[in-house]
């Protein structure tokens, strides 16, 4: 069989720093495995390679990646080089929209030796999923400015929702609760305040709810949500979301176990007509870039979910146990009260699987 | 001098539970600063008036309050009986945009007596406002359906900003964070993602910056944003956000305290053409009403606030120090662990103010 090809896409700043570290652990578990891997580098989707050509990526960029069989993403966004909405736009929301990577599926599990910010959760509190829609929704660069600088100026943003995009990600969603023990379903919402698209989506989750009885569904305004993430963490089981709503959730929920520099994400395309995107859930942290005391746990975990995806569960589960065990026994990163390095923790790890 | 006229609204649910407490409070302290008040007891902005009537408010809604000199507002929504984006834009929705209310204030303090959700913070360490946008941004109902009930169904939500309603509500973040201690101003955003609001936001609020070069400025994405509230709460001084990310913003901050059962607003037009609103930041809460054991301190708070805006800031500190008082040596509501009911917490506040 062809070797599984992967394209290497550190990015900008930490990126850059926690990539080597995903590919040592991904590579160190595809030889106890046995799964071919080629792996290719990609310089473009920066920041510096912006500087550079004057834009993100290069025009042929799905011709070069377009048939690997999964994109390693580290991170991307450097706003002193680059403004965010250009860096972002020109990269990663590229992947997301053009791959049809409409599932992006967002861990959230407290780990043992991991200090948790809540007071008196324990490792099993919190273990949940966000699913996040990922191609459409309030991220757009519909809309415009009129009497644009002066001051009548007027902005207006357009959101824009799909049925075929709602529903393939609700139905994803309700496959997964589903499959699940507590089979609970919540549903973010905001519909006492957006008033058309709001009211919509809930229509649509409805709708799907219909064709899962088994499924147990909540709806939660955003608003109240957000503050049940940090009040009652253990009652969530699987979380739908908008775009922009599985954003915020999908960093607070990380929050509420102690630190995003662990959180994975895995942008899928679960039809495979594209390659999928994984990616940990931080940005390029311009901060620390440069002191190699990064947390690559994030890096190393999202790689676990590609293996998974790829249809490698062994593989994922060994490189799982493997952060548990760090997490557990050490070394640890600064951020998480440790002295470590970037590169000593991907060692431990590796070592482990 | 003329006694201060106050729009008595409690709406729906716990609104009407909690009012009476607040009401109670509030006479008390005018008594002890000698405010004449006259009380305006208002039966419509409920569901209940919406099922008598086919709409939350009297056609001449603002002929009947628009005089007043202030609103004291419980809760509004009852979704069994009335779909909450109908109620809510027929109300509390409406007051906030046609009476010009542009900002909502929302303080987020950590009380003693209050066990924190996150592990070891103090009193002390949790104190900030989340200024919220109250008119404009991601709450409208502009947009609509097409292809409406097939599959190719596709939703279209507007947001608006004005440069008007943007900077006029920016100012006022800039001028209390001036008049603060800390002088720190957190600016929420997503320009990374929101691709034609959000950077013009970000622009308004540089702009602005530059005539407060007294404040310092952070600029901060709504997800990693909420992800600070829970890990590093105590950098916080004010807050600003459009209307959607300050809705967010200010019920995940009352949480980070122990409750949002405390969580008190003011819906402000700075400029007196219109009566200011306050109202607590919790909803009608169906779940518990009729049990009588709402917790009222958020009405009782939000009357503190009225009073403070109306110009009577000793009655406004009276009462904060009661609610203190009361939050440390009891009696409590089940929220926070007690067995007291809602009217008993009331009697304990007046008691003391
Ligand atoms: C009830 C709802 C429309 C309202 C809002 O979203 O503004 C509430 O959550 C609030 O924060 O006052
Ligand atoms: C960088 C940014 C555009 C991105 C997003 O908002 O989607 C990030 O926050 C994420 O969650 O993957």
């Amino acid at each position: 069989t062809k070797p599984l090809k992967i394209a290497v896409i550190p990015g900008d700043g930490i990126g850059q720093e926690v990539m080597p570290e995903g590919v040592r652990v991904v590579a160190a578990a595809a030889r106890r495995f046995g799964i071919a891997i080629e792996f290719d580098p990609i310089e473009w989707a920066s920041c510096d390679y912006h500087e550079r050509t004057g834009s993100m990526m290069p025009s042929d960029w799905k011709a070069q990646v377009g048939g690997h069989d999964a994109l390693y993403f580290g991170a991307v966004g450097w706003p002193a080089k680059v403004p965010d909405h250009v860096s972002l736009w020109g990269s990663l929301l590229k992947f997301r929209r053009e791959f049809d990577q409409y599932v992006n599926l967002r861990p959230v599990r407290l780990f043992e030796g991991v200090p948790c910010p809540l007071a008196g959760r324990q490792p099993g509190d919190i273990d949940f999923f966000v699913v996040r829609e990922n191609t459409e929704g309030e991220y757009t660069n519909l809309g415009g400015r009129i009497f644009e600088g002066t001051e009548r100026e007027i902005v207006i943003q357009e959101s824009v929702f799909s049925r075929r995009g709602t529903d393939r990600v609700l139905r994803y969603a309700f496959e997964l609760a589903r499959s699940r023990q507590r089979r609970q379903l919540t549903v973010a919402t905001k519909s006492n305040g957006i008033a058309i698209s709001m009211p919509w989506w809930d229509e649509r989750a409805d709708a799907m709810a219909r064709g899962y009885p088994e499924v147990i569904v909540d709806k939660q305004h955003i608003d109240i949500l957000c503050a049940r993430f940090v009040l009652q963490p253990q009652r969530f089981d699987v979380v739908v979301a908008s775009n922009l709503f599985g954003d915020i959730l999908s960093d607070l929920g990380p929050a509420c176990t102690g630190t995003i520099g662990l959180a994975p994400s895995a942008n899928l395309n679960p039809e495979r007509n594209f390659p999928s995107l994984f990616e940990p859930v931080h940005g390029s942290a311009p901060d620390i870039f440069g002191l190699g005391i990064a947390n690559p746990i994030a890096m190393i975990w999202s790689g676990a979910l590609m293996l998974q995806f790829l249809g490698h569960q062994a593989a994922h589960d060994a490189i799982l146990r493997a952060i548990e065990l760090t997490l557990k026994q050490g070394p640890l990163t600064p951020d998480l009260g440790g002295t470590a390095t970037t590169a000593q923790i991907g060692a431990a790890i590796e070592e482990i699987v």
